[in-house]
């Protein structure tokens, strides 16, 4: 039942999404106070390296959060986001970013979001504060 | 000449970086441990409440980030960043990211960045620390 | 006028800070939106590797944040933290920890904390985030 | 084996630590990759505002982390430090930190650890990005 609620809001927030955010991702799953999100880095994703932009990796694991933190249909919006880059990706890998809810007190709540290539290789760590702001996500 | 170097760099970096990345994004300046990146955000980078996705956001200010830590030609990459978000953007705006050295020692380096949006409004706050590889960024 | 209440409210805390937290520090200004504390950092402050210890670092650096977020006498507590340290420290060296106002934009204020040894030595640069209560910190 | 060594390194670095620091806390678990340390927050701990001054949780979860990231003898410091405040502490609460590594890639590891008050109240959740230095931390 709250997964269903947090799958129709994950749905529901990515048909708001802009086809820049959603190019070459997939959501993979999303139930209360968690949310799985995929993306196939293209070569049109790299930075100034070669490598895939850290850009890239944040905007995956942050869509990740802002399912995870939305799920039980009370808006929230991130204020704060710390992000460790642990490995570089390469271009063609797919890259998975798994959002889990740690805590939620008031209205403020932590997410780890990590974001893994082929082989469980961890890319890079994400910690996320989100604040909720009184309003639901699905209309009426 | 230090900034000449600064903005030879950014141009080699800027020839690298993926078209996804680049859209909409114009290097406004580069100088020694300093950049400036605008970014008209486009409606196709909102996330599922309307607004500016926050990995936009960063991926401008991580842009700036990374011409300012590698503009003496000494490759760094991103160890660590962590962003705050003041207000929300609209599409339609243009976004400014301003990268300023805050210290280098030893390998390390810390800079935060800036996003603005019109009439001066603080969109986020970013820091990043940037670790030196002990490679040219500059082929030769 | 503003100054002299930055100031006052500075004092006020300082009273009721605890006798272990005020340990070797000195308040040394306290504006609008600034403040300067410095520490004489104590043999009794070190890490089990005998340099001080990070968590002094952030204590000091923590203290000179909450006079400039309360500066204005409206009440305010940390939310989120990011330090990044630079350089170890040595027991006996002074520290001096600097924050500055970055921004406040509704409820939320953001203040960049530089903390230094001797000659200018960048010890750690912590970004905090503060988030205002709705109440005052001078009583009446 | 590798929870004994870790055992001992914790309780070496113990004995470097300082008495400021040490002050009130317990070491209650070292293992591999992982330690629980305790402080009874005294009223000599407060900030301006009467409760438990962050940088004393802070060198709580930070004291943590040290133990945890240097637990197979590879000496390690913090590089960076993102700390959500989640609620705050009282003078007499007695405050549980433990730190649990997430991930360990070439000389970089990543660490949560969350301060925990009685009930199983979170009052706030620490990630650390520790780097190996290349030595021991015991001697010989």
């Amino acid at each position: 039942m709250t997964d269903e609620l947090a799958m129709q809001v994950a749905l529901h927030m990515r048909r708001g999404e802009g086809a820049h955010v959603a190019a070459g991702m997939t959501m993979e799953a999303a139930k209360e106070g968690y949310a799985r999100v995929a993306l196939e880095a293209g070569a049109d994703m790299t930075n100034g390296l070669g490598t895939v932009h850290g850009g890239m990796i944040f905007l995956l694991a942050d869509t990740a959060f802002s399912y995870a933190c939305n799920s039980r249909n009370h808006a929230a919006v991130a204020q704060q986001v710390s992000i460790v880059f642990i490995s570089p990706a390469a271009p063609g890998e797919r890259l998975v970013a798994e959002a889990v809810e740690q805590t939620v007190q008031g209205r403020s709540g932590v997410y780890q979001v990590t974001v893994k290539a082929q082989g469980d290789r961890v890319v890079a760590i994400f910690q996320g504060l989100a604040r909720l702001i009184g309003k639901t996500v699905l209309p009426g």
